[in-house]
């Protein structure tokens, strides 16, 4: 019973859809637009977040829990954020169901219990939170204010897809007060590190940091730096954003402090987050026709152990000696499935693994354990391999750290060759339709030329990247003159 | 500058309250019946759910997300459940904002974005989980299926308090599959047994199992069972309950499995929370009237080290041996605060760490230094102890031991010398104003008598406790005859 998936030629579109669902990744629920996270799926979403928090609190910042609503009057206060969002705000309205008269069993909403104020279900939450710190601050002692949430948050998007754009998602978010503007930049920068070397190190996903276009930008912020990634399909995907606020959100909801010398002055801010968006970028990045592929940092299992019985001969024996290897392994940190179910054959199993993207799998039969060996075969490779029992858990680890760095080594090589200069309009829009990838192309600079371009070519700047060169040029729509080149891409 | 706590004596719910907000555990929102979870508090409900966790997976149990919202059609499926929990629903109506044309810069509900069906933000999930599960299983060979979900819920009550009852709060929710009633009985029975291990050995907090009466069960449950606790103000405290649910939610949702000889049946089930309610009852089981006091087993911060600076004189010194102890003590697991902060004298750190409940103070002078000892302080008994610096880790870590033995035998001895049999009218209704706590007591077995015991005295039947022992007597209320005693009390 091997499960079909579509191949990323013949669609890559369900080629995608066909991994999360029949990789136990996640399921569509009966909620418009929300979706359900499979054990498989939030195993992964958990070894993401231990790392990212991990990093969080090694940099200072704690975790702390704000509420799921905002109320209408705080939601507006910032303009330019609720203007941002007020399009696709899921609104609370009343407290309570009663039975409905009209239908037994069925229940209605008393329109008795109208809430006096509408609750907006946060989109994200600088509202509620600015509100809050408004009482935490008074003076430069209180800064900087290092605070992070791991959140549930509601945007309603109209088209929606599987982990890269759902209505409900998960995320964290984080939120910080500083006392001056230099410092609240170097933070919104260190943030965007931090998130490069999670994508880089950890998911084995190389990413360009830059900074957005104001048309780009977060509502409300000042500037928005960002990383962006390259899928397999040749589009660009935005894999976290982190804001420098100006003292926007402090004036919106007066938020001032007395600094050294007893002068009062708003408070600078910073926001910052990455989401479950973050397990689609993964499918999308290093996935094959055969299923997933996990990057052995963040794998949920990372070595899979496949008895292969002869009937009930010496069965025992072979589960002894599994068990054994398993231990070992854990004993090193290695999380390990020694897969004893018997329903299943070898060759359902390792199918099953394929699609699961465990990076290694190991087979163990009698003949195996008479010679002292073992089978281990590479997902990202194939490659198969028949080692020694001996010594066996050093080398397992060298194997992952191999693995994990060939599966960057691909990405980036594919990533880098997906790079192009375009010089002229005809060029650009070539490239895009027959290269994709990145477009490196000078613009002028206005909202109205990016507008255009991205009407007539559906591709966007994703971002002027960090350190970017500068060089004389004309834009590749307008002609006008231009000091740098820009990354256009189309985009998830 | 030290914070006023209200004693017990004076105002026990707002001593409660006090040390709520000034120990930095939690703040008020903006948002009615909301809290914000402050990072002190955040990082005690992070140990709690760290440890919770651990025991969930080692008994079988993984993690999954499922959505917030629960569809009205879904929500009214089971009915007991439904009409449970119609009364505090919070409700979205609408899905977009639009400028108010009457007030620039407002927002207002767009009436053209009306849901088609309400949503209901989920109370509790098993409606919007067992409509999944009806996908997920088919035969005995799919069960039983164990899974959490870590999750914010809202119930619209009218009169919360911080962490006690807020209309939005933090849990996690299990809800497990099964292909017989005796299997569902039994992990219903073992998440009470993980509960009531939390409670005890990290907690420090003596519970008692039980099971609830009729009027008390979950809405929807065949039985609840549940751990009662015993606050210092004398009133019990529910903290966790874990459900048999029998198959009504697989008949609501129409979730049935083919058994090994092919029969089909209804799939039997089990839920079971806690919540950060938990913080509460920690505040309330322990505290005193000089602020927190928590169980070094979950508390954030085991031990604080306090430099004593005279001037300058030395500072780097101290500074480095501080760092030294620190270091030793986080090598060995302990989460250790060392704080340099200069701004604040000794005397001021002191009471702040009181207050905050640090089980082991270790303050260390420039004369402490000369003589190799410091002073170390018990948070529980006060204990003042001069310890040498030699072997001090292994000290400090029985030292912890002690600290949660001891807070743990205070609370059973207070709870023990408060369960008391009252065998009359009149005796029950002195014992509950007089002395409070559990009375043990015997009840005709109905509901109305509950009731009515219950308008006339504020006291609850928290439940019958497990393996409680038959005995012959006379309801205390009715006289009707009576078979095991069951427990009252009042309750937050």
């Amino acid at each position: 019973m091997s499960k079909e998936i579509t191949s990323r030629q013949q669609d890559y579109s369900q080629w995608y859809n066909d991994l999360v669902i029949k990789g136990n990744l996640a399921d569509y629920s009966a909620v418009r637009g929300c979706m359900v996270i499979k054990p498989y799926g939030f195993s992964l979403w958990e070894k993401m977040q231990a790392q990212l928090d991990r990093m969080f609190k090694d940099t200072g910042h704690e975790n702390a829990y704000f509420p799921l609503f905002v109320p209408k009057s705080l939601f507006e206060a910032e303009e330019k954020n609720a203007e941002g969002f007020a399009k696709e705000c899921a609104v609370v309205t009343h407290y309570r169901l009663i039975s409905d008269p009209s239908a037994k069993g069925r229940l209605m909403v008393d329109p008795e219990a109208k809430l006096e104020e509408e609750l907006i279900i946060r989109p994200t939450s600088e509202a509620i939170i600015w509100n809050t710190y408004k009482n935490w601050i008074q003076s430069y002692r209180d800064l900087p204010l290092l605070i992070n949430q791991w959140a549930n948050v509601v945007r309603w998007e109209m088209r929606t897809r599987l982990f890269l754009r759902t209505a409900e998602f998960l995320w964290q978010e984080g939120h910080t007060a500083h006392a001056t503007g230099e410092e609240a930049v170097k933070e919104a920068e260190l943030m965007l590190d931090i998130y490069a070397e999670f994508a880089e190190k950890y998911m084995a996903l190389p990413v360009i940091r830059g900074v957005k276009t104001e048309s780009e930008r977060f509502a409300g912020a000042i500037d928005t730096y960002c990383i962006e990634a390259l899928m397999q399909d040749g589009k660009a995907l935005q894999a976290g954003t982190s804001h420098f606020l100006g003292q926007n959100f402090a004036r919106a909801f007066d938020v001032k402090f007395s600094d050294k010398d007893n002068k009062l002055d708003y408070v600078w801010a910073t926001s910052w987050g990455v989401s479950t968006r973050l397990v689609g970028a993964l499918v999308m990045a290093h996935s094959d026709d055969d299923g997933l592929i996990m990057p052995p940092k963040i794998a949920p299992i990372q070595v899979v152990i496949v008895p292969i019985y002869k009937g009930n001969d010496k069965k025992d024996l072979l589960d002894g000696k599994g068990q054994e290897l398993a231990s070992q392994l854990k004993s090193r940190g290695i999380s390990v499935k020694f897969d004893q179910n018997d329903n299943a054959r070898p060759g359902w199993k390792f199918a099953e693994y394929e699609l699961k993207g465990v990076p290694l799998r190991i087979a163990m039969g009698l003949r195996d354990i008479e010679s002292g060996t073992v089978e281990v075969v590479r997902r990202d490779t194939r490659e198969k391999m028949v080692m020694s029992l001996e010594g066996l858990t050093e080398k397992i680890i060298t194997l992952l750290d191999n693995i994990q760095e060939n599966i960057y080594q691909k990405a980036l090589t594919y990533r880098d060759s997906r790079i192009t200069k375009a010089d002229n309009w005809a060029e650009f829009v070539r490239l895009l339709d027959e290269k994709g990838g990145f477009i490196s192309a000078h613009w002028d600079g206005t909202p109205e030329t990016e507008q255009t371009i991205q009407e007539k070519t559906k591709a966007t700047i994703r971002c002027i990247p960090l350190n970017n060169p500068l060089e004389e040029g004309n834009c590749i729509f307008s002609g006008k003159p231009s000091q740098q080149r820009v990354l256009f891409a189309r985009a998830y």
